[in-house]
């Protein structure tokens, strides 16, 4: 059985209250939620974690290797400068599956640019929340649990 | 009961043939009776279309309105330079989900910059031909047809 | 008696239906035979020609040598990156007038940028659809018609 | 009737004798006539100014506020740096129509930018001094003086 | 009554020891005790906080939402690339002055870009200390509070 | 007893009829009699002055020389290229403070840039009309005259 | 006994014709006529395919594949932008000669940038019409077939 | 007996009293009077014209065509932007000298660029108040007056 | 005797497995462990720090300041983007020797560029787990301690 | 009887021994008297130069004028920077072609730009060392040899 | 009595042989001996030096140390690079005078830019081979030798 | 026993003499002695080689090709453009280390970048004269010799 790591960079707690025109209404726990039971439905699990601090995410990453077998990371605004965050993706073995809610490529220029895309597998951008769940299918499809 | 077109760019044909290293072994109509398959599942129905022609696509997307409720496109080549394409899909009303199965940002420098992510609804990258399936998904539940 | 080439470039099929508020609700027939009218007052003959496809476009411009004796020449998203269009213009000799419907200055940075603008003998942009009547009457008037 | 305010920027007033192979060998006053000549065949009024004073034409534009129905500007050198002008342009309420005389596109890259062209409705490029009479054409449409 | 939270980012804590020449001999507790006793004439709080972490700050700034009023920042170092802050505060609906003792424009040019700026109201840069209180006057006024 | 210059740049003379949406409602005579009476509150004269002619503002400044003691200017659109303007400024020996009512880095790209800052003492922008009084106080302190 | 593809972009048709200063007078049907008779003396064939349609080349490379040997190409304006044929010709195995018979290095900016270089296996540039059957002989030599 | 016509910028006239340790101590009038000095020993005569008013020297260049034969011209702030003054020196056909006292190349990266130096002659930078002096021995030379 | 500070920034914890190929296989214990002996013979003491928070590090430079006599630093990711750690170590008195065990400038284009280099007294990059022990002598030769 | 001077650069005396994998295993003596051999056949003669030396190179380029009729040059190292041979190139009037022996667009970024190229008659580029009895094929027809 | 070296680079040997349209049709002997002869009046000696290798240049740069006091160089093509050189100039005490026979500002973009200018004392372009003979007064003048 | 050769470039030669404030006052024979001294300690010999020439160190750098087992090399401003240099380094097997005297980094903007860089094992900075010595260690650590 799989175990799966959801990662929510900077502000993303703030879900379902900050600017939802462009990042919708639905809560962070409401999004972790609907994962833990389609990962259930899966026959994987999936553990969610959230922080505003480039550290803490970094130290995750780190302990997750070994012990989770795929990531989904949306990096949030450390998206676009935390090299540390991508150095520390490089180091975990399983697929990265890279999210971002809104479609970053009709934001500010300066979120057009991803660091972590190099070293993620892939990723889904601006299909909302439901970007989560998508990104959970791949990485257990990836997985070969499906 | 919804109707989607999957719009394959140039080269596209080859999937299998070329480069498998980059894109994988399936060929383009594995993936599109994939697609075909799982529609019926949704009770949608998939078209796919494939051509080496900017011309033919930008015909086919402005035919597309009123006859189709979503786009998928995967532009390939044509993602990073076709503005006429960009323009005709800025024309349709419905959802577009832009797709490409290898991660363009692990990739050369011009293959990092896509015109058409700006007019699409949002993307999948790097995941493989299972992209468009998820595509396909997201598709399915923007236009509440899950 | 002079015979003048209009060249629609691709999308502006759909003038009057796509993004109205900026390229007005004209419809191209309706440019068509205000075009024709002005022409028979001028004693000149206007034909005009749309295409989404790049190819045909310089194939046209290409026959148009020796056949027609001016170019008006709108090519919506080719102005922005077909040298193919533009070598080809390079090959007509006579007076070659530039059309942009819309301000393409107050649009995205990537339409600031014109290939057809040094090798037309001049332009017009964001005079609206009346744009093609007033290229008209400097092409008829470059020719000495007026 | 409507009132038109036409604008010469720096060295225009040598017209005919500056670098004739460029701007043609007709003058300032014969343009400024010429363009006085069609307008009362329009009913309605042209004023023509010039002045190599780019806090003179700052004024100018501002004094046209409430007494001109619409601007006629060939802002010259000042077309590539005077964000003042375009900041008083963009106080003046009425249409707004860019002249260039020759085809700054052909010209050293300093005149492919033009600071005007965002704050005007449109604009006229490299049709000799017949730019301006379609100007005035074009403006005397948009008031719906025609 | 209104409260105001003054928030220092990394380094500001060495003020009066870490580069005298550039940012003055005061230190930061008595830049706060100024604020305290200014914000005391004006009738509102002020709260003070500075942190080297960027995670604290954006803590700190959505923990005000609802909380404080207005938020005067000198991110210092952060002000060039913690688009995390930035972000956070995106989130918080009061005033946000944005503030720099030293003028970032004379040093180093990767202090002239910030990625604040473009978020708060308004900002305050090269005054010295005193920039706080006319950010404090500022954030009065506009809460209207003065 | 200090006498301090304040210099408005080009259109200000407009403020409050000017795009109020992003100006403000108030007066250019307004502003200056606001200030006229905070300085006699800080026993210090101010004199104002505007001008669309960037020569007019150079002229100013070197005639400030020995009579003046600080000069708070708000440059408008000569503060993104005009060099003559900073050149006269570097001429002046007090201090120096530039204000923008607006929040010139919410705007257009050309307004990011000031060629002003690197000779001002300091700055205030985005805080409205209010910055002048701010900027008269920070002078006034900086005069050792509060 | 070897096939070679010869592939002839845009507006190469017009060779002898359009800008005999740049381009020389050899008509398109000599050059081929040239390459067809060199051929024979090298016991190859050789077929030449001219097109001013990107996805007509797209399609003829595809094609190509199993059937050719060897490709030479001059893509002529799409050498400058069209990744769909650099694309296609990455599906290709054998040898690919890029030819230019003009020194696209002494003309404008746009045209010293290829897209097709990093494809193919070399190039000619400069050497006029004769280029093409250099890259012959390079192509013969390759194969091992001179 | 040639006539020579000497034009300096803005802020020239402080020269002497503005920023010694750059511009040296000399007075624009000793400057002026060395010159008309020297121009009495090489038979030719010499006019000085300061203005920190660029439409100022716009005029008087013009002026200066059929009067003067030829120009020495310090811009000072104007050499790096005022398009304005280049196009009136475009306009004068006698030789221009381009004068800067000191070396704009070890000074701020803006003054690395003049606008000036196209369209002038050839130039002088970095020798002090002697340039001009030598640009006057350059001038008369080139007159064929020595 | 003298005190020596060793920092080792983000996911430096995890050499030995981390990428081996690019790291070596040594360990961070192994390295500090070297330190210690090293520093023992001469006459000095190192202590060893590592964190993957750019908070904790700039904590850590600051408390150093008048308790250690040198900083070894390899800022790890963080040397490319944290102008927090850089302005710490501009309060810092000592030498600092910044240290990279891969050849940085052979690795992907934003590894090229340090922020940390400008503020450190020197560097040494490329030499493998071995530069530590080159900086320690550098450093214990700087102090006067060799 | 023709002359003709092929001028190798700086490393090209270690070809098969360098970096065979990108050069090939042919030694720069094999390729001159290949060249030497094949000049016979066509009646014309090559002498061959090789130096480390850009001064060198200048000097023999110098030399050759009015002593060879015609440059065959793979200037190695030099292409990317050596303005003083391509203006050496440019003092001779015979026919000049360049060779590179790999594709030096499908190597660093650096070697994507040559200064030779815009002096160069035109070139000839991986095609390995066949390149260069290409251009010596290239230079006798020029010559009117063949 | 002053001594003063005169170096001239790569290609001026050429002089009045190669592109005279450029560079006039005076030949080095004649300038060196035209130098010489004024050096004379002006009661200082000249040298003159040209070498097409930067390595002999950089040699004789170094030698003048201490036995010249001034250094006219014009370093031709190695103007735009060569750092060497203008480290070599770096260490010379007495003034040093660039020259360029051309405008360097009308021709090529490399031309633009200059590595010397910023070591240099000042400099003197596109005033023909009169330059030299300026440059020397200028030093004469420098040198209190006048 | 190994044998490592140093080579010093462009100026180096005068150590001790040339800005000493930047390099330090020690001469290069002293350099050179005490790596002689060091060099017998760890049983390896080192020759050093100084030149101004480009071409000369390209040829030694050749020259040292199975008999030397490690190169140390200051390129000095070679550093920064000679792609020569990088390019006989690269045909160069043992180990290379780069060594720079002062802190390229807080120096111009053309020395912050480095040709050798890429091609070297790895470089020492800003450590003084001690960076030779270091260099030497580093390199007898990695031929096993220490």
């Amino acid at each position: 059985m799989a175990n799966i790591l959801v990662i929510h960079g900077p502000n993303l707690n703030l879900l379902g209250e900050r600017e939802p025109s462009i990042y919708g209404e639905q809560r962070l726990e409401d999004i972790n939620r609907g994962l833990v039971d389609s990962a259930a439905q899966h026959q994987v699990t999936v553990e969610c974690f959230q922080s505003n601090h480039e550290g803490n995410i970094v130290d995750r990453i780190q302990a997750a290797r070994g012990k989770y077998d795929a990531i989904i990371i949306n990096a949030a605004a450390f998206t676009h400068y935390s090299i540390a965050i991508a150095d520390a993706l490089r180091s975990f073995n399983g697929p990265i599956v890279e999210v971002h809610i809104s479609n970053i490529y009709q934001r500010e220029d300066y979120r057009h640019k991803s660091v972590i895309s190099a070293v993620a597998t892939g990723g889904i951008f601006g299909l909302g929340t439901q970007g989560y769940q998508l990104a959970l299918q791949a990485v257990v499809e990836m997985l070969g649990m499906s």
